[in-house]
């Protein structure tokens, strides 16, 4: 059996592969000339990230005859900004030789080098084709595939940005092996979410891989990733503008992003949140009679094993209500909560009150 | 027979109408209420168009029990950037009720404020509906229509964008009445443009209408946008993204744009340089045996009828050559230039030399 794997995220024209392998990045330089027409790539990528695998994509690029450039921001979520942007498209319009509309930029790093190179790729000369090449198992699994690009605004997470899909996406899995224990934990959460929402199975691999998948083993590495990649396609393809069903993948999210706000961004990651969200939503669904305590508790027990935190004192309820109104997702001020009720079965639900968060956040203050 | 006239952009699930009538911005609110699901406006304008029809914008908005607010900019082309992009963004991220994804932006003025508005739209929050109000005739026959977004970066004029169609487009010709003669002048350029590539019955209406067109007739005004926008929208259904026939609209643009950047941009508008461009574009035409001498000169005498420019002296053929070598849309350092043979029969040419540049020069140089 090959580890390597292909996923296609179907959106008509705009459709794209996936190419998921140890050693991917080989590779990069035939992917983007694939495309067809580049005479050239620029690498977007940031401090952490370009002195360790930047050199790679350069070689892999040039060995397809493509010109190649490399341009660092400093890394770092609290770079995340418009003002990155504008002095990355300083840096892209000084390149040479000088950019054209048939210059690839390829996204090399985290969510956060994905989500602005993909925004300074959408803004380029009215929009280049970008290939994303993730370096976080939370970008692997998640936002590298479904073409949402943004950066942050001094009221919020993601307020200003764009759709806009890959050309193609290219995860070297070796490149996984350099993250931190906790960084790695971090892009789980989001792959227990994808199992909840639409694959049990995909919890029971976990389940049955968690060992292997803490060592970041090159071939649980690349199953797990290829099931997430094909649930997070399969929804993206269905509702890619996310009008829809793509909300699903908000599941955990909505309380998760409040608590995110409430302690600040640098006190918790992402996956952690999600992983509380989860949690919290799990207990209104319960209380709701959606979803079997026995699901719940399973889900919990995945989280834990993952090592991710479950419980979480000291908020606020009446704080964290007041951040979901507030919650770009919002609608005319209604606040709106994706419920699991049988595993792979998932609703929208716009009727959730303070009372409702309250009860929720419950279940993260229990012993 | 009724002024008004409805032209329809067709763009599969982005398709949208453009209305145009004089009094249209009374019907405003109606029809940013008919785009569904809105439930607040912000009107984005400048500080000269502001004044002048953004409490008449507003009206009609809460007359459809929209809520509405007004962002405005200084005007000019000097700040068609990203910093004001960026100041906008924090303008409309504090507007209350603060703003959510059904919230439509409203692009009241000339062509800076469609762009800077448009992709002000394009990035907030991923993506808000936007309807185009063009207040200039530049901005009615042309940048309202086409989904073109962008600002100037200090290395060249529209180099950071988006495509980001309108939901509707509302066109009162009142608006152009308080234009000075030389920015209806400016407008017109692109109109003779129109009618060189695509419709010679437009010429035959503009010789006809020079007079009227030139007092701002309603009903000629009518006539002439309505034309346009129906040129303009069959190219843009025909080829969205500019891969194709929509580059048939850069006629006159290549020699024209060289020229701003040459001279400066606040030393010559938009249209004349155009009509500079056109003419420099027909003698390479004539000399190539494409186009008929007497073609070249009748759209001559149609730009000298409308008080624009035909001859331009001290130009450094040289220099505009380099420029024309830097273009956006040049590729692969090739220079395209849009020639017309028979009217209404177009190509695009990829073999122009600094020859061919000087040659087309020396038509603006004669007595």
């Amino acid at each position: 059996m090959t580890m390597e794997r292909t996923v296609r995220v179907e959106l008509g024209p705009q459709s794209y592969d996936v190419h998921i392998a140890p050693g991917a990045l080989a590779e990069l330089g035939a992917t983007v000339a694939a495309l067809g027409s580049a005479t050239g790539a620029v690498v977007i990528t940031d401090s952490n990230v370009g002195p360790l695998y930047g050199a790679r994509a350069v070689e892999s690029l040039r060995a397809a005859s493509l010109a190649a450039s490399v341009i660092e921001f400093p890394a770092g979520e609290v770079n995340k900004t418009l003002a990155t942007v504008d002095s990355l498209l300083d840096d892209l319009l000084a390149v040479a030789p000088p950019i054209d509309r048939n210059t690839v930029i390829v996204a090399l790093g985290g969510g956060v080098v994905g989500d602005v190179a993909g925004l300074v790729a959408a803004i380029a000369l009215r929009g280049l084709r970008v290939v994303q090449c993730p370096t976080s198992l939370l970008a692997c699994v998640d936002s590298s595939v479904g073409g949402k690009t943004g950066v942050d605004h001094a009221t919020g997470k993601n307020l200003i940005g764009a759709f806009h899909q890959p050309g193609a996406v290219v995860v070297d899995v070796e490149t996984l092996t350099t993250l931190p224990r906790e960084e790695l934990c971090n892009g789980l959460a989001e792959s227990v979410k994808h199992g909840a929402i639409r694959d049990a199975a995909l919890l029971d691999f976990i389940e049955a891989h968690v060992a292997d998948i803490l060592d970041c083993d090159a071939e649980s590495m690349c199953e797990l990733i290829g099931r997430n990649v094909a649930i997070k396609a399969a929804v993206v393809a269905d509702d890619e503008k996310e009008t829809g069903n793509r909300a699903h993948l908000n599941f955990g999210h909505t309380i998760g992003h409040a608590i995110e706000v409430c302690v600040g961004y640098d006190a918790i990651r992402h996956g952690e949140a999600v992983s509380l969200g989860m949690i919290a939503a799990n207990r209104l669904a319960v209380s709701r009679g959606l979803m079997a305590s026995a699901d719940a508790n399973r889900i919990e027990r995945v989280l834990v094993s993952l090592s991710l935190p479950v419980r979480r004192g000291g908020l606020d309820a009446d704080e964290i209500w007041a951040i979901c109104q507030h919650d770009k997702k919002a609608r005319g001020g209604k606040v709106r909560m994706v419920l699991v009720g049988a595993l792979e079965t998932v609703a929208i639900h716009d009727d959730i009150t303070a009372a409702d968060v309250a009860m929720a956040l419950g279940a993260l203050g229990e012993e």
